[in-house]
């Protein structure tokens, strides 16, 4: 794995969880929405087609786990999987769970305004749950 | 390849372009914003985990693919890459080329009212450049 630095925007809005075989898993710090974000640890990246084959497919089975991780946890109504980059160049992949009645549904939630970080008590309960369902 | 039915909505949003192994690709037909869409052809996939994994690994392929030919015809300053689905379950990707000086930059493009459909010689253009993309 080459040389790996978190985009400081990133470091700021979420939380270490997990490494994976090429993603750092993490945890948006918003209890508005149960959001976690992949961020493959490959210097440089910025679209997804920047990856070669090989790790794009790696990427994708990441992606696939974590949903099912996200869906365990959330139980949502919709999962929404998004590379975006607009704001942070730096290749991220959100894998947001949705429920019809949050504040955002049906729009996405990317730029909705009031961002609401997770109590203590209630970050420290996610992340222990989070980190303890990653068993690879 | 199982029973296949477009959902009407995106049928009327968005135009044929091309059948690739297991997504058709359809150009949306809002000028504003030179955007794609894959649509597996897998009956009820509602959620990209539904896929199973030699079919997410293809559909990863041909997201690839797309967003070159995007890349290619509409040199954006990013691209954008979401399954969302809060609003049409049937499973689809959208890949956006954004500028940093279009209208809804540096926000998503979903939702944005004000849809512009292409003029007819336009959109006449712009299948015909883009079918020829898809030499596979």
């Amino acid at each position: 794995m080459s040389h790996f630095d978190l985009h400081t925007q990133l470091d700021k809005d979420t939380i270490f969880l997990h490494d994976l075989d090429i993603c750092q898993v993490r945890l948006v710090d918003d209890q508005r929405f149960p959001w976690l974000m992949l961020v493959p640890r490959i210097h440089a990246a910025v679209e997804f087609t920047d990856l070669n084959e090989a790790n794009s497919i790696q990427v994708m089975r990441e992606i696939r786990q974590v949903s099912q991780i996200l869906e365990h946890w959330a139980q949502p109504d919709k999962i929404n999987i998004a590379m975006l980059g607009n704001l942070v160049p730096q290749l991220h992949i959100h894998i947001v769970a949705r429920k019809t009645n949050d504040s955002a549904w049906p729009g996405p939630v990317w730029g909705v305004p009031g961002t609401v970080r997770y109590k203590a008590n209630d970050r420290m309960q996610a992340i222990r749950t989070l980190k303890s369902s990653f068993t690879w």
